[in-house]
């Protein structure tokens, strides 16, 4: 696998997404999904507005054709058109002339980075409002204007995208990514970008996880998921939540509530063994759809890997957050990285030394290899998967406890495996 | 509360107990606790001699009217009436005439500090004896002295008092002081007068633990009520030995046998969010009533948090520790931090989440909080309640993990359970 | 116990044993057990060729009486009379003339070290050669050598010595070296030296445990009475592997593959208490005999104590590793250091307080000891030992806990068992 191409193609996918105006329902939701399900073959569900999930109900489904203002002169001051950020995400249909006074009461933007718009919702109460530069504020002039929402916000559906790839057991692997922010890369297309390029190559892979993809929109996505699939919930053995992989920063890692799974020590392992800078973040119940495959009625196995995480960016939620500031290799190492938990997680098993009474004697077997009279790493790493190979140490922890690496554990339990020193638990 | 009114009350109770020749029974200890029952309801009891208390027998009881040494020219040189700590504490009757180098071996004083008068007791084995400025022992001339100690040992009792603050469970939060030495302030007229105004404070408040506060002789004292209330030891949860709270020096907190009892997690959360300087000590089988209530066949959770610890200021046990040592300002902030912990340990209940799975959309019951994009404090704190509400974790433990301080996590749960969201276990 | 003359007598034993070439077999083997007869009576095991041992077959028996090489002029240029180190032990028997190019593919040297002959061994691949310096071997005309190996390489025995001191129960100490080495003075001369004169001084002590010294061929040596002493393993309850104890490097420990077993304690604590330097490491399953007794099938609670262990000193398995290496005081300080673990292993019992419920009254016993007012260390270490003997901590456990060191631990508690206030558990 290229991963360096892969990378390029992650940023392409990135930029024909990125033009779409999506929100947690509506077209812009199906839209992102159709072109996706080019590259993998997505399953839609459509959810009715009204549905009831756990404490929540699904909301209207909102759509936009157009919106602006316009001055006195007739100039449209904010035009929808140029980006859809413009428009706060779910504003209510609104016609009408409005006094400068007024009309800021709907106005948001950024005064510490003038000219960046930024992003705005209101899902859950009614309102209408634009969101603007804080240069193109200031300059707004005491008079009447002209304002124009030509959306939608009637009853439909939420929809969402799941791809399951079914692999030896049906243990599940979880990974999710929200997908309902308009025009910005890194939170969240770079997450649905690598989450797709994941799939698909997965998909070509022979697997002992079943792997799942969620491609919802935030929070009411996840708890829609969680609250129709409630029966299956106890499949999911690991998961990660993907977001902000993307621009140039380290890897972050957000342990799981639980903090000491499996999938927290695999991350752990491959981000020590990268060789790059990272960091891990104690669990906190912040952040995206971790909150709710973390809540305590359900309290998941799912960590979030990302790059920088949401809200340490200054370009977090707004139109900086575009597609100068994610780059194709770091989508393409976040992928790898992604990859290789994977391998820890789908490789991760517990064997049994089948001649565990002293050391069996590997020369014999063509195992036994020195180098001038010193022991190679790989004659090492066959001697800790024969030591602790006793039914107790899955091969990652044997990789930590030895602090040799997981793909050379993995090796010498393959080789132990081939002359029978190894069995399967 | 005012607390720094607070500081100064107990140092004027300091002031008023300050000249009384108290020891570990007779009526110095007596009248000590008849000014303290101007303050509180202490209830006394009276234990007679011969009184056997585990491996001990209660002693006889002690009483002293004066003492003098005069040399040849009928100068009293050494005279209790003008400081009650020139005797050795339970001094037996003496009359008679001696020599200086007879004189001397009777004679305590501490040569690095030749202003200052040793404390000193010889309870279990008959002696008498003066404690006096090394600058006063070098000046004796070598001559005959009058020597008088008219003093009492006979059978009689030992004197303690007990207050107890009934709370809504039978549980018990121990307070125990000890009360048995004469003119020194910090250890142990600092403990006496904090642990009074304690009592005070909470016979005022709604509790959910009983209160037993114990103003005891040290050793003695607590090995005679712990063998007269043997079968109800086992309600004490939680306990606080409280001496030499009056010094400048930063809080110490000196752990329970068992190490890791609430009140350790509930002591170590307090001073760690106080922003004050303070240190945390493992337990030692050394110091004051904890001692007794640690023994391996009691096992209390009690630790003993003061400011700094006996035997580490110079001022221990002379005459030094006076009432220029003790500070109305010390005394105040040790107050408001036993305050703090007794409020940790009364709230620090574990509730269930009655919304878990997913989160509870917060929005509409008014507990959605954000200012210009970013979540804020208290809106944190409400998703770690939520979030680790599952009958697992207490209040304490949610705001050790998350980080924030008990009083704001308290907060939370009291709005979470307000509209239901939270749940008694 | 005069350690600095124990630490001579070590050393000239080496001294007698340096001269023979020792194998894994044969009467180097048997020589260097009959002159270790001299001091311990070891008991001798002879298991025939062929004997299959777990995933082994005892070898047959390699004996040797001479060997050379001889250039064009019928000069020696390599001779096993001047050094045992020059024959790739376990060489098959060889006569022949060969060309230079092919007697180079039997020739070992250390380039790195041109004036030093390494040692190197063949055992279970049949083989011929010779170990020379390389300055030697750069110094070989391009002509035709004589080479001479008369050796043997038949049916036989393996040799291995064992010598038990019975305690007062059967639970067993495990102290096992390897004897296998030719004139190699560190490893193995040194463990074998230490180990006798530990045997000789437990055979003159009451001891409590059980103590086994094996004297055996590395590797092969410990699988074979693994395999032939199965069912009485489970009685070894602690166990040292012996090596490399003569150097002037700081002492090493490499733990138990549990990690935390009582010899891992125990000898943590003599190194922390000795006020020299050292170092401890964790488990690896390369080194010396610990790899078999740590193998899954036993997991043994058996560590290494050395001095600067295998492959750390430059002059390991070469012909440096000589009698100028190894050092009387340090074969002194190492035999100090296992008698140290031993007594703490041996007397590391759990004890009960008879007076459990508060302290017990010390002074009527003479047990209260203070300093002009200050407590003293022996009176600090009873406190200790009376506050945790409650059945569930041992000596070696209060001492950790205390910062007390394990010999005064020990003297307190046989006071407490003197007076009564302790008892066994």
């Amino acid at each position: 696998m290229d991963t360096q191409s892969v990378g390029l193609e992650i940023y392409q996918l990135i930029e024909n997404l990125y033009p779409i105006c999506r929100s947690i329902t509506g077209d812009g939701f199906r839209g992102t999904m159709q072109i996706l399900q080019g590259y993998i073959p997505i399953q839609l569900h459509e959810v009715p507005t009204g549905t009831e999930v756990f404490d929540w109900i699904v909301p209207k489904e909102w759509n936009i054709r157009d919106a602006y203002v316009k001055d006195s002169k007739g100039k449209k001051v904010i035009d929808f058109q140029k980006s859809n950020l413009h428009i706060l995400n779910y504003s209510v249909p609104f016609n009408g002339r409005v006094k400068l006074a007024e009309l800021k009461e709907h106005l948001f933007s950024i005064p510490d980075h003038e000219d960046w718009i930024p992003y705005r919702a209101s899902y859950y109460k009614e309102n209408w409002g634009f969101c603007i530069s804080h240069k193109v504020l200031e300059s707004l002039e005491d008079e009447e204007y002209e304002v124009c929402i030509d959306s939608s916000l009637e009853d439909g559906h939420l929809t969402y995208g799941e791809y399951l790839i079914k692999g030896e057991i049906e243990d599940e692997f979880l990974i999710s990514c929200h997908c309902c922010h308009p025009s910005l890369c890194n939170d969240n297309l770079s997450g649905i970008g690598v989450a797709t390029f994941l799939a698909k190559h997965l998909s070509q892979k022979r697997l002992r996880y079943t792997y799942r993809f969620l491609f919802i929109p935030g929070t009411i996505g996840s708890i829609t998921w969680l609250s129709l699939n409630e029966d299956n919930v106890s499949k999911i053995r690991h998961g990660l939540v993907i977001a902000c992989v993307g621009d140039p920063g380290k890897m972050h890692y957000k342990r799981t509530r639980r903090g000491d799974a499996e999938i927290d020590k695999a991350v752990a392992h491959v981000l020590k063994n990268s060789g790059d800078e990272y960091e891990i973040m104690d669990f906190s119940p912040y952040g995206y759809d971790e909150r709710q495959y973390s809540s305590p009625g359900f309290n998941l196995a799912v960590g979030n890997l990302s790059r920088t995480p949401h809200g340490r960016f200054p370009q977090y939620h707004t139109s900086a957050d575009n597609l100068d500031f994610v780059k194709a290799n770091s989508l393409a190492d976040s992928f790898t990285k992604y990859v290789e938990v994977i391998n820890v997680i789908d490789n991760n098993k517990k064997y049994l030394n089948t001649s565990p009474k002293g050391e069996p004697q590997l020369g014999r077997r063509g195992l036994y290899s020195t180098t001038g009279g010193r022991i190679d790493a790989s004659h090492m790493a066959i001697l800790w998967v024969l030591n602790l190979s006793d039914g107790q140490y899955s091969l990652l922890d044997i990789a930590e406890i030895s602090g040799v690496d997981f793909r050379s554990i993995q090796i010498a339990a393959e080789a132990l495996l081939e002359c029978g020193l190894l069995v399967d638990v």
